[in-house]
């Protein structure tokens, strides 16, 4: 749809109001609104940010128009930002030529953070490669503290994103700004123009690396058969919302089940709810507090063919509009979950439920669960809802097809997680050769013409001592390696093994 | 008098200006106003809240005019918010043709909270019964964690209610609403329409018992003999004052004494500065910043027929303008109770202060008192006033007439302050006969005809084994008990026994 | 300069803009302002609290111009407060008479924290004696607590002003407020009127003393061989920066370093970066973020002189402008330094960096030098800059003028700063006499006819026993005492002692 400079349709202006003079911002007059969180009138407040993600969008189409005008061909794109909560990414992403993005982890984020948001990124276009479009050398300056990349960190980073499927990779900035907020960002070239820092030489030797590795992995893609549904809709109605708990967060809540798949070996697609569904034998839809169009009988349908699908506590509530649905909890999932639910208790942070069957922790939420057709397989153990479900699995479908419907009622713990999450890709022998090995991240790209790469990624500061699960060639070193020799990465070491 | 519609008659918008224009909301140009509890002009802030009562007031009475201008006779009432800071109910209260509230006490608040609030509510017209307006069935949602109503709570809640002079108890909300804030608050009926729930059988058991009650408790009055003095504008100028300490809390200091009171099985009339103190052996005033009209001889009064006043820290500091009185402090609180006070120190919260004769601690504030007549009851342990009181007691009045003026000089702890009442309670013969039984609450109202109603209330999850102290019938089982029989209440249980 | 009645000359307002309509305050839409330290375009940021400084100077100006106009002679000076970070002082105080200024030290701060504004206000106008214009004879009421000034704690504050230099001590307030924010703040009379509280009897006895004392003190001035440089543009630039660390607080980096040279017995002068610096042995620097003018030029020459010149971590970064120099850190100080900065690591404040040699620890900004030239004195003790040097000290200069550049590259703990303040006053001869009584401050000043006075000052409450470094005869109780006697000073005590 062609739209106007600023960013909407006459069409759509007029689905808000008659003219633009009275549009209102959210704000405490309007809607109560006392923040990014805090609304009491959570269905404007989410049609505000939808208009603000169409709105800026508006303004990328104009500037697209006006290179278009001149240029029919160069590729367009602009720099995303990852999990970035103010714009829906997947309401832009028919409109870029490809993806790219600035990669700037929050501190202490484990390896699966950056990892989910390239994974998200290379969503956008459904499993095109991107681009890491910004990446720092070394430090940033927009944090209160502003941490060093030590040395190594940056070669590590930059080969998860090509694992994950970047193209390119390049760094803001080249050369240290002299002022403003950027004054201390780092740069592969600092105020003083030296090559020969530290800094400078890991870049340069980056790019020798980069340059051995050549087209090995352009256009390569990744055969993921476990999917992750992320939706800005759910996360935006979920954190907006007025109970249960403002303390879910909905990207620790996905981050969680994301980590637990990726760190059993699984390569994961992170989709929208309108992906094609039918190459992934495991769905996972952590949180999915809104349930739009057939999204309902499509996750039906992947286990009717013998798939899994596992959602969790606070999904399934709420239509597009925001509007609770008016049946039981998890509203259309019910069936493919085989439960029902009238209540939820939530808590102070500091209260921890056991889940003993998992030997977890649970927290924030306890949906209690009433089994319709779901066998349990973990319950709660203390409170008045002890020996409730807190972790369900229906079998759905019949025969040889039948597949499984899991709920999680309640904010596991990250073992409790990862239980759950091995549980069902054990079933699908989605477990990867180095899932027991701590901090050693693997990930697979098949190139245009079929050659299987093997990314793997050392993030702790030992040596990882592997045995070789196949015969390949390390692309990085030349060496070959046989199936069942011994394997040793350097700490905070790589290795692109070109599969036989 | 007949308001305007916005609130305030003519003569009113003269004392503030000239014309409405000239009226400037509290902020950072007028009066360095940074938020509800900071300004530095703290008599036009305390004005601006006296304002603001008054005009939503008026629209009050605005909207009753419309209805009385079709219907002379239909009570009229509105849900008030129990202790609500922003508007001084006493100033609604004779416009209400019956008082009526919202009950959602704050999370891990005692039961002590709400029955102050019940017995605020039933204070405003002078005693007479109040409705709960509003109570949830199951859950809040506005807060940031909303723990469910466990099994049992929201009966023991609603018989609290009726033992505090409730005559009606509603629910909010009936049926669970589809979209904004209420949406996940909890409701009677939930989004499915099932009666199939607990809650829905909770409520359901409830209102069979109180058809099982009937008419027995409707019209009941509270027969105290001890008031407490609840007062907005010292909430007001406390709480906004600059010095001695931004952390006194005027609630949690009228709570500490109201609980001590109500622990000790007094029943309690929480009652404005100007009620009427006849009726009352006992006036706890404690944190009565500022004294109006007579009320220091009316408490005079009080201990001059043997009664017995206490008050606290930051008592009688100002006038209604919130000036300074120009005498020693307690200002004109004095001489009843005997002592002057030129110093106060104010310390971190972390900082405790020992009260050895009490076996207590104190905080926040430690006002440095020098007997003028009254006789030290404890002394503060450490600092440069050691051995200084920190409670008084002072004899008032003459021969058979002789009553007592008490003045603690800090923030006791809870420990502490249940010594001090207890001990003025105890002079009085005001201690209840389970005064001794942890977390059981007994209230007393009397009927329109006389009969004698006793609450008794188990806010426990054990059950409570008691002796009967008087002969009586259970109206909700029917049994009969002797006195001296054993009595046993649930978890969560209540008896409301028909004395003989 | 003739300054209008709005602060800004006509040529001022063209260096900004072309109407005042056009200038915009610091604001979201400006320069992404979010607060006092929160701003993306440092340089307008900066420049913005010089506008602010400016214009409030013209009104200053605009009213000493109308007292001019009537009264050509009376001394004109305004209420100063210390480290104050909204106005640059240095840029007022040519247009006050003498300086004076308002102490209202925070809590819980040491003695050398109002000490450290004292020398700075005394620093305004060349060393001439300040007056104290406020201190509260008891209690402040703006904080959210207010302790009492303990007995015997406003007499020695009073004397420790006139140590460093006051000349005058006056008190707010004489009598109490009776309304609004000062209401409770102390007042040597309060609303009771009475001259029997404690506070009146301290204030009358300290009145005697300073006419005990009589015109000893006045005018005299403090013969300090040791500078420390304080700088308005440095604290702005430094806390508004985006990277490293917004942790790091220019008044507690600057203080750290006047506390060791204070509590190791040196007088200091706070000084602009524009002072003669040619009555100084050692120049303390530290956390001089941004070096205007011939700064660095004056500096390399005190060392070729033979003194000492300290600076720290985050010194010599950016011009007058905010722009980054084009060379290595510490840019023009690096010379003197003989190091070369490329990066800088910056770590939350939990954690600790060893430094063994000094047995120290350090927090917040880690830079990473490589000496040129310099030696390491002290190194990192953990992390992949193990070993490299957190304190360096370079030779600089020739022969009997060599002296030395000083460089402490991380933020040292106290033991750490004074470890190396003592180390470079050693070198020197600066240790004074009672540098190693703790808690006993001494400070001394000239009188015009060249009678040195020294000041013992104890800090603490128990009796300091001293052994007198010299014959001197005390000018508050008379008594003389002779070279190697006994000397004790009670606790809070103070001797004014007139050496022969």
């Amino acid at each position: 749809m062609r739209r106007g400079l600023q960013g909407l349709a006459p069409r759509e202006v007029h689905a808000w109001c008659t003219t633009w003079a009275e549009i209102e911002p959210p704000n405490a007059l309007t809607e109560h609104w006392r923040g990014p969180d805090h609304t009491a009138f959570q269905g404007t407040t989410l049609d505000y940010f939808r208009f603000t993600t169409d709105a800026l969008l508006g303004c990328f189409l104009a500037e697209k128009d006006a290179i278009r005008a001149h240029d029919p061909d160069t590729p367009v794109t602009t720099n995303f930002m990852g999990m970035y909560r103010p714009l829906d990414y997947h309401r832009w992403a028919p409109h870029l030529d490809f993806a790219s993005w600035d990669s700037y982890p929050p501190l202490d984020a484990p390896p699966t953070w950056p990892a989910l948001a390239h994974d998200l990124m290379r969503g956008l276009k459904g499993g095109a490669p991107f681009w890491l479009m910004e990446q720092t050398p070394s430090t940033t300056a927009c944090r209160d503290v502003n941490p060093l990349r030590r040395p190594g960190e940056l070669r590590l980073a930059t080969f998860q994103a090509v694992a994950h499927g970047a193209d390119a990779a390049l760094y803001f900035q080249m050369r240290a700004s002299r002022g403003a907020c950027e004054k201390y960002h780092g740069a592969v070239i600092g105020h003083a123009s030296r090559d020969d820092t530290r800094v400078f030489r890991e870049v340069a030797d980056l790019g020798r690396e980069l340059e051995l590795l050549g087209d090995a992995s352009l256009g390569a893609r990744t055969p993921a058969r476990t999917a992750l549904v992320f939706d800005w809709d759910s996360w935006w109605a979920l954190e907006i919302s007025d109970g249960p708990s403002r303390l879910v967060r909905y990207q620790d809540t996905v981050h969680a089940y994301y980590r637990a798949a990726r760190e059993a070996g699984a390569d994961v697609d992170v989709i929208p709810q309108t992906a094609d569904l039918t190459p992934y034998d495991v769905v996972l839809a952590p949180a999915l507090h809104m349930i739009k169009g057939d999204l309902a009988a499509r996750l039906e349908a992947v286990a009717a063919r013998g798939g899994t699908v596992l959602t969790t506590f606070l999904s399934g509530r709420v239509d597009e509009h925001d509007r609770a649905f008016l049946t039981d909890v998890p509203g259309p999932l019910a069936p493919l979950m085989g439960i029902r639910i009238d209540e939820w208790d939530s808590r102070a942070p500091e209260f921890v439920q056991t889940v003993p069957e998992l030997g977890a922790e649970a927290r924030l939420v306890f949906e209690i669960v009433q089994p319709r057709g779901a066998e349990p397989v973990a319950t709660y153990g203390t409170d008045f809802y002890a020996g409730t479900p807190a972790v369900t699995r229906n079998r759905f479908g019949e025969g040889e097809g039948e597949g499984e419907g899991w709920y999680v009622a309640t904010a596991l713990d990250q073992p409790g997680v990862d239980h759950v999450v091995r549980r069902i890709l054990a079933r699908h022998h989605l477990l990867g050769p180095y899932a027991d090995q701590p901090g050693l991240e693997s990930a697979t790209r098949v190139a245009p013409d079929g050659t299987g790469l093997l990314f793997l990624l050392n993030h702790t500061t030992d040596p990882a001592h592997l045995t070789a699960h196949a015969t390949a060639t390390d692309l990085l070193t030349g060496k070959r390696v046989e199936q069942g020799e011994p394997l040793t990465l350097d700490p905070l070491g790589t290795a692109i093994l070109r599969m036989q």
